[in-house]
Formats: C-alpha cells, structure tokens, sequence
C-alpha cells in the first residue's frame, strides 16, 4: 500500500442525524445571527469539508508520520505536501467558519465548526494543529487585542499568512502553570524584553507561512509569584512593522525538536526566548498580570478542540475496523465452528468482533453527542436572553469532559480497532496503529486528564452554587421519567436513571470530604469522578439519539434503507447502556468505600529500587 | 539522552518475595530432580540473569526501535548488537537453564525460568523472541523428533548455533489455522517437497545464526480438510547433511517484512516455501496429520511465553514511572496547592500520582503471581504422584489467563506510565511509548486473546469433567475461609468471596447457554468471562502475598527497612480487592442480563458506508 493514501473515513448520514434529527439545529438556522446559514448550507459545507479532507489532507496523514518534521538552518521543515495542504485550507476559507463576518468569517454556528475540526483532525491530526492553534492564538488576540495588534497580528493569522501558538511550558512548569520563570523587563517603549525557555510547544517553529506569532506567559520583573503575576505576551518570529511589513528577526530560536510516539508530523518545540538579549514582546492588551485569566478565556475552545481530535482520530479507526471486518474471511459461524467444510464467514458475523464494533462505535458517537451539545449550548448562551446563563453553565460544565473522556476513549477505541484488525492492525500498511499513537497524546496535552478531572470536581461542580450540575441532573432525571416506559428502551433509561442517582450521590459525597476534612481523597476520586460522569452523559446522550431513531424508523415506509441506520443507533444506545453505564455504579460504590491504601501506602513500599 | 542506555528496571526483592515467601520455592529445591538447585543458586542466577540483561540486552533496546530490521541481499540484517548480545545469550547458557540436563541444560525449576524469561523480555522484548521461539522450536523437535532430528536439529539449536521458527499463519488463514494451504508432496524418499507463503513470521530470517530452522504446517496432499489433515515439518532455510554440515540453501525466501507500531528489532516476515519447487522438508517425528496436536503440545509454554513478555515489559514501565513520580516536582500538595509560595513537592506526593502507580504495581505483581503459581503447578505435576493430575489442571486452566490477561493488561500499565511521566512519556527520550508500541502485539500473537477465552470457555472449563474449574475454585473459597477474619485483610477477602461466588455463577451460566439454545451468547461473553477470572486469581495471590507478607512484617525487629516494602505489598492487595475486583461482580450482572444488542444489530446498522 502507498504511504499517500487517504485512509479517513466519515459517516455522514450518521453526523447529519446528530445535527438535524437528535439536536435539531434547523431551529436555529435562518435566524439572527444565523441568517445566512440554513440546513442546505450547512449540508453543503459538511459534505464539501469531507471531500476537501479527503483529498488534501488524508493522503498527507501518513507521510506526515514518517517524515516527521526536521530543523534546517534553524528552522522546522514539516513534511512534504503540507505547505500546500496549509494554503489550500486558507484559500478554501476552513478556517474561518465559525469566525465572526466582521473579521471577515462567515458565522458559521459553532456546531458546524465543530464537525469541520472533526473531520480535519481525523483526517490528518498532526497537520490540523497547525492551523487549529493559529485559530486559538487568533480569537485571543480579537478578544483581548488593542486594535492595533489586531491589524498587526489577528488579520494576517485569519487568512493564513502568520500561523499562531501558545506557549505555557516550562521544564519546571507543566502542570505547576504558575511555576514559570520566564520574565518580562519594560523596555520604555511600551514594549517588553522576553527571556526565557518554553517546552513542548506545539507548531512551535516551521515553514508554512511567513511569520509565527508566539503568545507568552511570563511574568513581569516584581510581580506575583504564583499564576497570578502572570502576562502574556505577542512575541513574533520576525518583527512586523506598523505597516504590517515583516522587519527583523526576533530573537527567538528552537533549541530544538522531540522525536514523539505520534503526531510526527506536527513539530512540537523547545523554544529559547531571548537568548541574545533581543526578543521584543508586546503585552497582549494594555494591562498586565492578565495571563491566565486570558488564557482560561480561550481554554474551553482549545480543550473542546482536544475532545475532537480523540472523536476524529476515533471514529475513522472505528469505519476502518468495520470495514475490515465486512472484507475479511475467517472462519466458519458459530454453530458450524468444528466443521472445515462450512463456508467462512466475515468476521463481522463472529459474535466478538460485533461486541468491539459495537463498543467503539457506542464510544464515537457519544462522545460526538457530548461535543454537540457543547456546542450547541455555546450556540443557544450566544444569542443572550433568560436561558444563556444556564446555556453558558453547561458548556463549562461538560468541557472537561467533552476533553478527558474523548481524549481517553480514543485510545481506547484505537487499541480495540487494532484488535478488530489482528496483526493487521499492527502493520503500518492499515494506518490503524497510527491513530494509536497519534492519539495518546489527547490525555496528556491541553491540560491532563487529571487537571480536566480536578477542574470538574474542584471547580465546575461548583459553579453557579452547584446550578450548573443540578441542571444537569435535572434534565437527565426529566428525559429518564419522560422515557420510563418506552417499549423498546424502558430496560435501559432504568439503567440511566439509576446512573444519574449514582452520579448525584458520588458529588454529594465528594463535597463532604472537600469540607469534611477528607480533602485528599477528592483528586484520589477524581478521574474515576469525571468517568461516571462522562458515561452518565453518553448514556442519555444515545438514548436520546435513539428515542429519535425509533420515532423515525416508525414513520418509514416498508423496505427504507434508513430502517438499519436507525436500527443500528437503537441498537447502540441499548450496548452502551447496559453494558458500559453499569461501571457507574460499580464506580460509585468503589467510591463510597473511601478506600485509601494509595495515600496511606508508604512511599518505600512502592518498590525497593 | 544517548539511544543506547539501559532503561530496564527489576525490582528483585519482590520476585525473590514471590519465589521464596509466597510460593516457598525452597520447599520443591534440593530434590530430584532439582538436587543441584538450592535457594542461593536460584537467587544467584536471577541476580546474574539482571545484570546479564541490563548490561547487555538492555541497552539495544532502542537501537533496535530505531534501526529496526532490514532485507539485504534478500537476507534479514538484524540492528547493530543483535548479532553479539546473541552470541553472549548462549555462552552464558541462558536458554538452556530449564533444559533436561541429558540434553545439556541445567535443569532448573520452571519457575526460575519464568522469571529469567521475564527479565530478558523486559529488557528487549524485540531481541529476545530470536532465543524465545528458537527455545518453542527445539522443545518441539525435543519432543516429537526422531533421533536423527534431534541430532541434526535439536542440539544446535540448543546452543544458539542454529535458530528456530513456528510457521502457522497464512494470509486466509490467521485465526483460522486449520485453513492453511501450504501443501507437502512426498518426494519418494521419506521427504516431502513443500510449497506455501506464510505470513506474519516472527524471526522468519535474520542474520543471527548460520541456519534457520521453520516448523512449518502444511498439508499431505489428499489429507483432511481443517486442522485435522495438517502435518507439521522441519524446513531449514540452509539444508544439513547426515554429518551435521550445512549443505545448500533449500528453496526457502523472505518475501518481505512487515513495518511494525513496535517490536521493530524482531523480523516479522512473509516466507515463501517453494518458489522453485525446490523446497524440502522433514515430517516432524514419522507419523503424519499431527501437527495440530503437537503445535498444540507447545502452546501451553508459548502463551506463557508471551505472558511474560507483557510481564517484562509492564514491570519496567512501572518502575521506570515511578522514578520518574519520585524524581519530578511540580505543584505544592493538596491542602497548599493555591499557595504560590508552598514547597514544590515531587510527584509522588500527588493523589492520582500515587492512585496511577498503585494501579500499575497491583496489575503487575499479580500477574507476576499467576505466572509463579502456573509454573509451581508445572514443577509439581512435572514430580507425578497423586496430585499431578490437579496440577496439570490448573496448568491448563491458568495458560490462556496468563497469555490474555498479562498482555491486555501490560498495555493498559503502559498507557497509564506514559501519562504518569506526562508530556515526558509522549517522547522517545524516556522510552516508555516505545514498551507501549511494543507491547501491543502481545494481544495479538501467538493466538489473539478472543481466542484464548475460547479456549478458557470452550475447552478448559469443561476439562477434567469441570474438575480443574472446581479445584480452582475450591481453593480461593479455602483461602477465604481460613482469611475472613484477618485483622487488617477481612474487607478484602470478603470481596474476593463475592468475586469467586460470581465467577462460579457466570460460568455456570455460560454452561446453560451452551446446551439451552444460546450458543453465541458465550462468544459474546467469553473475553470478559476471562477477564472475570483473571481479576478473582489475581485478587487472591495479591491477598496471599499480603497474608505472607503481614506475618513477616510482624516478626521484623523496629526500623527494619522491609517493613515499608510489606506494608507496599499489603496496601497493593487492598487496593486491587477494593477498586478493581468489584468490576467482576459488576461484569457478572452485565453479563446475567444476556443482553445481546451486538448480535441483533443489523450488518448495514453499523454505519451508511
């Protein structure tokens, strides 16, 4: 097999279901600020995004993983055809969907933009940060730019002609953001001298456009340790004069570049900020010790943006496992398993390769509920009125999650398409194994999951006094009484409900410790917190979708090929429900136990080496 | 970080603790036919084995990621070091160590073999399946050989002059073996001329000996279709003459080699057997259409083999993480943690640093355990007497748990060391992501862990009339009997007897599936049967270990450092019985609910494309 072949893969009748029929964002459609966009014109952009992912960046997500990127003369080469791939994104508009037509965008609602960055980062997810952190680095400017760094620096970042980045880390400072020590001196202009060192930087150098504008944290010579003395500030790679022409070299240099399990194709950077004395940054807006505050603006659509790399990554490994699977011969059914003359038989027809197609696909779809939801309730927060309070305190609520469980699940979902595939899963000619690798990064990045779980439970659970999860809660409890006695999911939405009140009781109880003086056992709880609670959501998310489902198939007319599509979304909903929803309360009960041999296990006893 | 450094990590106390404290090894030492094995011996050949393979197995671990193998001159070139490390293998005579003394070998238990093969694995899973299948190969021709074989192949391949191969898969037949097509033609004079490609050959060629020797299955012409009608023979790649001299190259070619996730040091080769119709080969032993029954002979050491490999390697990943954990300060500890100015604390202080490590440690102790008490079953029934028949039995029940859980669960302590060390686990400088690529296809190989809960399921079950299942189960209720009220163990035996009681139920229940109509329920259940089992066995030897290790705690004097390594081993117990062994309760009522979403789908339900 060539190495530049597109392999991504897409279900279309199964993202529009999500958006039209499940979430119904018609509604929304057609009307301020929405205008311009109806369902056809969403159809459109969806089904001309897959195209354009398929043949521009699919066929480059495997030269990608083998060429990797390089430093020449001190800069990042990246791979072959990415440059191109780079200008075609700009020059088709991808990336400027959902931004505001003000700045030039078409307003696209944030759903469809969600669905585009699914089906980019599926397609090549190495070559998607790139223009994905230059969005990021772009809406911060906009939200927080001085009109004039938004002419110097947003517009070109919006058309492609500078790329952006984030640069947080430090080698002290991962997750300890607040550990950093890179400084910032006035230098009386208004602008300021940077020194320091950033690591692990993502798109941190390369060569697919002209300029690279790095946003950094730093901290200004006297201000407060901790993440609240903090600025951030634009440092460009080459000076841009106020007439926007590129001027000098800045002095910032990639010391240099790591060598990765995956996203090969994407550079990821050891930054050396001022080595020479001559790195000139401006503070981003006019006030400092801003940093994180700016930086949390930005950090739900940045950890949204991780959740949909795993839900891309994913569920291309989950079409190419049933693909597979419908192609490959092996073995003979079941009932004639000891007999060498019966026909062999697809292994989708063997009853454990079903459970892992199931299993994976119950797992993409959800989590592309979960991000749906997200956004839509960004959507609906937008337009004001008496409901954005509630549609705001969602979105904070389930970003975590749309970043944990979606980052973990796609490991998850990737290790099992392995497995659907045997050892063909583990050859490179498939491209399965690389979504593997390419997709572990998802836990760690953008926060870990860890940070995602403490961010939930430390501070969403919270939130609003504790509304948004009782919202939450509220609306699960409503759809599982509304559903009770449907006649083909009564056994599941029992399965949701009895979840729910696990899911209620485990909060209820993790409060008690934070205040009970049991405060270490809150991030023991943590992650496995944030897991209940991801799949409590999944199970109602697909039970909905199925409740819909089942609605529809009942109005088809006899022999409809849609018949299986929604078949298959009941059949889904029912798997992960009374398979996968159980560990909730199995999770809760572990819970409650309060067991705390990792706390009380001495530190030597871990090993004697 | 220099790419050839030794990385591995054993923690010897603990295997000496499993060997000598909890299976009391020294009780089965010094008696035939172990008279020359004694505690210090097999204490000394571990230590020696360890400093063997950190010196220099250990170090060309990466090499052998990096270079990987390549075809030259239509010969497989193995990575710079292989050649040499090969070499010193077999002057030190460690393949030989569990070999009879009448063929050289110096005879030692089983399991000291078991942990000098998880050492080597440990520190170059790719290097050490060269020796590992040339081992498989020999005890084959060791057993089924006739006289003249075993000279001509056998000793040879005792003493690393020649290496070994298994050649099953072929490109229709994977699972699937009884549908190989390679063929065998009796050439008149005893040999047979055999055509055929097989595919996915581990070790299939190298450059490490001066001849190959494949065991390849093929059928008789005119034999039964399936597994029945297949013979296994011996073909070297070089043929040898009566005299024992290499004569010409029989009519054997590498086809080609795979690109592999990992394990990129060991060859992984299409074989074509006859292009030339020139290929001659030698019926295993004189009688044909037994291959399958003497393959199958051997697969009770190869899955344990592979067991091992996921044992090594998940062991050195969890300490590796550890020093890491120990090593890395980031954040102030939890009552401090919005304090800028509270001490840096290293990770280890961490709650879910320390929930991740004791995670790991629990998985990999205790399949460190079930591996030990699979091979003490082995020694003792090796002994005969009335009790070999149990033993035996247990050794047949325990094998697939061994293959199928210590390689599903190896990935699992992989994925969560990469996210313990974080960012530094994503790179390749700490090598932790190249033992997960590598321990991917452990999953896989050697019969994929489906099918080793087929055989869990299908055959062992029901072996010996139920007797092996019930001895088993017999056991774990004696221990939790005479363990109920222990002082500081009582709640976790308590969950080990709800864990066994559900596992007899489940597997009684799975028994009515098969004779009441519901045959392909048992597929369906049949991995998480195996992973039910496997999490009550592993419960019960991590409690055993803490029952052994409480008592000598007891008896150690004030400020004796093994008291903290005691209270790891009892905390370790408790956290394996109280966080993870609820998942076999929780499993058993997902599975009582015969829920079968997975089979009613429709095939056109599982997407539109």
């Amino acid at each position: 097999m060539s190495t530049a072949q597109n392999i991504y893969r897409a279900d279309l009748r199964e993202i529009f279901f999500c958006l039209f029929e499940q979430f119904r964002l018609g509604d929304q459609l057609g009307r301020a600020p929405w205008q311009d966009w109806g369902e056809d014109e969403v159809r459109m952009t969806i089904t001309e995004c897959y195209k354009f992912v398929c043949e521009v960046l699919g066929p480059l997500n495997s030269v990608g993983d083998a060429e990797g990127c390089t430093i020449v003369d001190g800069q990042v080469k990246t791979p072959t055809g990415f440059k191109e791939a780079w200008k075609k994104t700009y020059e088709m508009g991808w990336k400027s969907l959902s931004i505001d037509p003000e700045h030039g965008g078409q307003g696209a609602p944030y759903a469809v933009q969600v669905i585009t960055e699914e089906l980019f980062c599926g397609a090549n997810a190495a070559f998607s940060m790139y223009p994905g952190l230059t969005l990021g680095a772009s809406e911060l400017v906009e939200v927080f730019g001085t009109p004039a760094q938004k002419k110097k620096y947003l517009e070109p970042m919006l058309v492609g002609q500078f790329a952006g980045t984030m640069c947080l880390t430090e080698p002290q400072a991962g997750s300890d953001v607040g550990a950093a020590r890179s400084r910032a001196v006035p230098r009386g202009d208004g602008t300021y001298s940077i020194t320091g060192t950033k690591i692990f930087i993502s798109c941190g150098d390369h060569d697919l456009t002209e300029n690279v504008i790095h946003l950094v944290l730093a901290r200004v010579d006297g201000a407060a340790p901790g993440t609240k003395g903090l600025s951030l500030f634009i440092v460009p790679k080459v000076r841009v004069g106020d007439d926007g022409k590129l001027g000098e070299r800045n002095d910032v240099a990639v010391g240099s570049i790591e060598h990765k399990m995956g996203i090969n194709g994407s550079s990821t950077c050891v930054l050396n900020f001022g080595e020479s004395n001559a790195c000139i940054g401006e503070l981003v807006g006019t006030v400092p010790h801003q940093g994180m505050a700016q930086m949390f603006r930005m950090m739900n659509g940045a950890r949204l943006a991780v959740g949909l790399q795993g839900l891309g990554v994913a569920s291309s490994a989950y079409l190419n496992a049933l693909s597979y699977a419908r192609d490959r011969l092996q073995g003979a059914t079941i009932d004639r398993w000891k007999d060498p003359t019966a026909p062999r038989v697809s292994i989708l027809q063997h009853a454990d390769v079903r459970r892992m197609l199931i299993d994976m696909k119950s797992r993409v779809e959800g989590i592309r509920c979960l991000a749906l939801k997200l956004a839509v309730h960004a959507d609906r927060g937008k337009l004001g009125g008496p409901d954005a309070g509630y549609h705001l305190g969602q979105v904070e609520l389930l970003t975590p999650l749309v970043k944990a469980y979606g980052s973990d699940q796609a490991f998850r979902v990737c290790e099992t398409a392995i497995q659907t595939l045997g050892g063909a899963g583990y050859i490179k000619d498939y491209g399965i194994e690389q979504y593997c690798r390419d997709s572990k990064i998802f836990s760690i990045y953008e926060g870990t999951n860890h940070i995602q779980a403490m961010d939930l439970v430390g501070r969403k659970l919270a939130q609003a006094g504790g509304g948004n999860l009782m919202a939450f809660l509220a609306d699960i409890a409503r759809f599982a009484a509304q559903h009770a006695g449907h006649p083909t999911l009564a056994e599941s939405v029992k399965v949701l409900a009895r979840a729910r009140d696990a899911l209620q009781s485990t909060a209820m109880l993790m409060m008690g410790w934070a205040s009970g003086g049991k405060l270490s056992l809150v991030p023991l709880a943590a992650n496995r917190f944030l897991e209940m609670m991801s799949e409590t959501v999944l199970t109602w998310l697909l039970l909905d979708g199925a409740v819909v489902a089942e609605e529809k198939a009942r109005a088809l007319p006899e022999g409809h090929p849609d018949a299986a599509f929604y078949a298959g979304k009941r059949a889904t909903a029912i798997y992960y429900a009374r398979n996968v929803a159980p560990g909730v309360m199995a999770k809760a009960e572990v819970l409650a136990a309060e067991e705390d041999s990792s706390l009380t296990i001495p530190d030597a006893g871990f090993a004697t080496i």
